[in-house]
């Protein structure tokens, strides 16, 4: 890098540390923007910084959000009797683009991980029966994912919710669409054999 | 990505606007961004403002310079009576990698290309005779690339540089190291052949 001018070489070192960019894209990245359009550069600039500004976790399911209350929590049209819970922002995305939920989310902030010390107090769980509590709930659909603490995490919330006037169900795991029975692992498989369903 | 904030969402857009990364890429490194050190975020954003602020072409060489001169023309340590004549920023950065040349650059910004209507007067040839003319200068490597308008430029600065007190070589080409000549295309081997030297 000795070849770089300072302000370069340090653009090129900030590039690199995020994830998934190498030194050499690092470069590519860099040497683009210095082509680029000082108007193109510095829009991407201030984007990064409004982006510091601006975003923070909604008051209410503790998503991503630029306000208080965000999007979806703010959008009528969304049911508010069905709430989705999930891990992180990056299932509930994954969920969005299904476009199969129209109801509203939840986000844990983490899964209950006892071996990394991560108990019920250190992830939304409190505010999640103070959501219930609130009465407008009608069903609560756990969609953490489905690893061990995936799995515990939905366990522990179905116990701490019973009794309480809420249905609580889990999105389904089993055989992927489009897939082939011989390729699915066996735990997939024994739960898509208890889990089935009557059809029609 | 109507599940994004609008901060969020004008940053994917922006960085997926750069060379190679997707949309999929930009939603990664925006959510790595959102979650990463304020400072952190910042400094990336500060480099890009810095970079586009200051980086300007060297006045004698036309690289990258954060100051008039850049650090190469600027190095006495750099032998003036070497001057290697290159297209881009980009090949006189795989040169000073190589550790192969301790002399000075000449960027020309672009090579001749009658198709694209780049001529002479597009790219920096009379600012080259004129480092010339100045009579440091005893020797002109010119690495120009070795497609069509690469050579034609390299012919063309060899024929305006006749019966000046400069030695004009070119940069050889031919098998490249740890190749098999089997895989050598033809053009590249009749040149090896051409310019085949006396060893010892």
């Amino acid at each position: 890098m000795i070849c770089y001018p300072p302000s370069l070489r340090h653009l090129i070192r900030h590039l690199s540390g995020l994830p998934g960019i190498g030194e050499k894209t690092a470069e590519r990245l860099a040497l683009h923007l210095v082509r680029s359009r000082k108007k193109d550069a510095e829009a991407l600039a201030f984007g990064i910084l409004n982006v510091k500004e601006k975003i923070r976790l909604c008051s209410r399911c503790f998503g991503l959000s630029d306000s208080d209350v965000c999007d979806i929590c703010a959008n009528p049209a969304r049911d508010p009797a069905l709430l989705c819970v999930v891990e992180n922002v990056s299932e509930m995305i994954a969920i969005e683009r299904s476009g199969a939920f129209y109801g509203r989310y939840h986000i844990l902030q983490g899964v209950l991980s006892p071996m990394d010390g991560i108990g019920p107090d250190d992830i939304r769980i409190e505010e999640l029966l103070q959501r219930v509590a609130e009465g407008d709930v009608k069903e609560i659909i756990l969609a953490t994912n489905t690893h061990l603490e995936g799995e515990t995490t939905a366990i522990y919330l179905s116990e701490r919710l019973e009794g309480k006037p809420v249905k609580v169900t889990r999105i389904a795991s089993g055989v992927p669409l489009g897939g082939d029975l011989k390729y699915v692992d066996q735990l997939t498989l024994k739960r898509a054999m208890e889990t089935r369903y009557v059809l029609g």
